[in-house]
């Protein structure tokens, strides 16, 4: 059975599609994509090993990507899909980007930015509506595998 | 009276100069260094409007400069200074770029990382010395006079 078009599952599926590559790379396997108006307008996934660049993670080349693509400064109209909760860093950049919604994976309970938030302040853009949980086992499985094989 | 070579207020005086660059174009007026061993290898301002994209912060643009020049995944011996206490995105990239030392100018009580902190999680790298306060009152009103001119 195929995943549905144009759902959260299919987008997110199109993220854990980079976060493979990034495997293939020996990254850390995260994967992001933009989505407007049901296109994606920007892949990414996580290349701090490759480009010897503790900020390029995905959801960072993903925006950035996103902002040249579309040449605004803002993503209120966007969606963005990543496999791994973001960290602080991430989550920073989705506030600057007034993302319209952000749809995570697996939560990320070491470096995932809700640790953060504090009951006062939210990390993320008060206008950014916020689902998680979407494919959450095979998103967190291949972060899982990686780090086994990493440390075995 | 010149500043000292070497000192801190030295290398903030010179990321205040990338400051007034920022300024000239009409960027946040923010500025910041890397040195390694008293030498700067790395300078940047913010150009969020330039390059349309908001992730495009100084501090963003200085470290992923100076992972470059060193060719390093760490900036363990290298200190950064900026003349603005940087925004989550930014202070969580300083977490992963592990910094020996970061040098802080003006406060931001707006957008500064330091209000997310909880008092179990620290933003920054436990390994990271900070320092405050270094030519405060230069680097904040360089930025209290742009968002007055803004707004004016």
């Amino acid at each position: 059975m195929g995943i549905k078009f144009g759902t959260d599952e299919y987008f997110m599926n199109e993220a854990y599609k980079q976060a493979v590559l990034a495997l293939e790379q020996n990254e850390v396997p995260v994967g992001a994509v933009v989505v407007a108006n049901q296109k994606i307008i920007a892949r990414a996934h996580n290349q701090t090993e490759t480009l010897t660049d503790a900020t390029a993670h995905a959801e960072i080349l993903a925006l950035t990507s996103a902002f040249n693509y579309l040449g605004a400064k803002y993503l209120t109209d966007c969606t963005l899909y990543v496999t791994l909760e973001p960290c602080t860093m991430c989550a920073g950049a989705l506030y600057w980007a007034q993302l319209g919604k952000v749809v995570i994976g697996a939560p990320d309970k070491k470096r995932g930015y809700s640790r953060l938030i504090t009951g006062q302040e939210k990390v993320l853009h008060p206008k950014t509506q916020l689902v998680q949980g979407v494919l959450e086992e095979k998103c967190s499985s291949i972060v899982t595998q990686f780090f086994k094989q990493l440390r075995g």
